[in-house]
């Protein structure tokens, strides 16, 4: 899948709508992957993304040894490793390799892009003041990639228990807002 | 539309596909509705919301005097007074009247609930930690309503700049994942 890089100040367009991403990380020479649902926006640009990582996975280790993350978003003809990756732990399996993902060298941090997935975003953490109470990161894009050809990508939205909705059509109103 | 209680510990099934949301406040007895997409997660029990109300809102006054408010979930039918909320302030206009929404009573809190909408969470301000620096509230839900006869709600997903994405099929999948 051919990438381009993505505006930063647009990088909101993707997460807003709420999508499954999947999370990697590299610590200690080991890539990691995990399914994640519970992110937000919290800044246009730089654009900033507020995310739950709990303590329980593997990649909250990473996460806060090494500060960097590359959060990818994946569409429905993913759905299988979606889940497959949230069926296990990364302290046990090699993500990548049980699921057949390809990994994809970042610009700007350890931390692989999966080649698969529609749009990548290189992350750094930015703060970390909830994280003792909440997991809860503040993640700075510091560069983002998208492929153009993928027009209106089927996202995959959690419903709890693997409901997943699959994004719709498209409706376009006379919005003043960003 | 006829409604029920919803149990706080699935709240999250709600909010985790990411829809658009209407959050109501009521201050110095004047009720209030915004249009927000930046929310998430951030605990099962008791239910925990993140959310970014940015200081420009009229919102943002009242819920920091109030500590309170409803976070009301909109489908498709709504996406015009949805849109019409987002492009007036509530500074100058009841956007109640604007809309023509009707406002219910909520049990817990003053803010009022949103007859239209198929799902309502009546919230308290669990948090303002991060109020100053991101506009950041985290919210308890301390009661949740549904419209059990909505059993595939056509929830709104922002694209930005009016663009909206319809909530499509539903796909299940042997997902471990709550």
């Amino acid at each position: 899948m051919k990438k381009k890089t993505f505006p930063l100040a647009k990088a909101y367009t993707l997460l807003e709508p709420g999508p499954v991403v999947l999370i990697t990380t590299s610590h200690k020479g080991m890539p990691n992957i995990m399914s994640q649902s519970w992110h937000t926006m919290m800044e246009f640009e730089p654009p900033l993304v507020g995310c739950v990582i709990s303590g329980r996975n593997h990649s909250f280790d990473a996460l806060k040894a090494t500060r960097e993350c590359v959060i990818n978003i994946p569409t429905v003809e993913l759905a299988k490793q979606v889940v497959a990756i949230g069926n296990c732990s990364g302290r046990k399996v090699d993500k990548f390799k049980r699921t057949g993902l390809t990994a994809v060298e970042a610009s700007l941090v350890q931390a692989p892009l999966i080649a698969k997935c529609y749009a990548n975003l290189e992350c750094r953490v930015a703060d970390t003041r909830l994280v003792n109470s909440y997991n809860f990161f503040i993640l700075e894009v510091i560069k983002a990639w998208i492929a153009p050809a993928v027009k209106s990508p089927k996202t995959l939205h959690h419903r709890g228990k693997g409901e997943f909705m699959v994004a719709g059509e498209t409706i376009k109103l006379p919005s003043h807002m960003k």
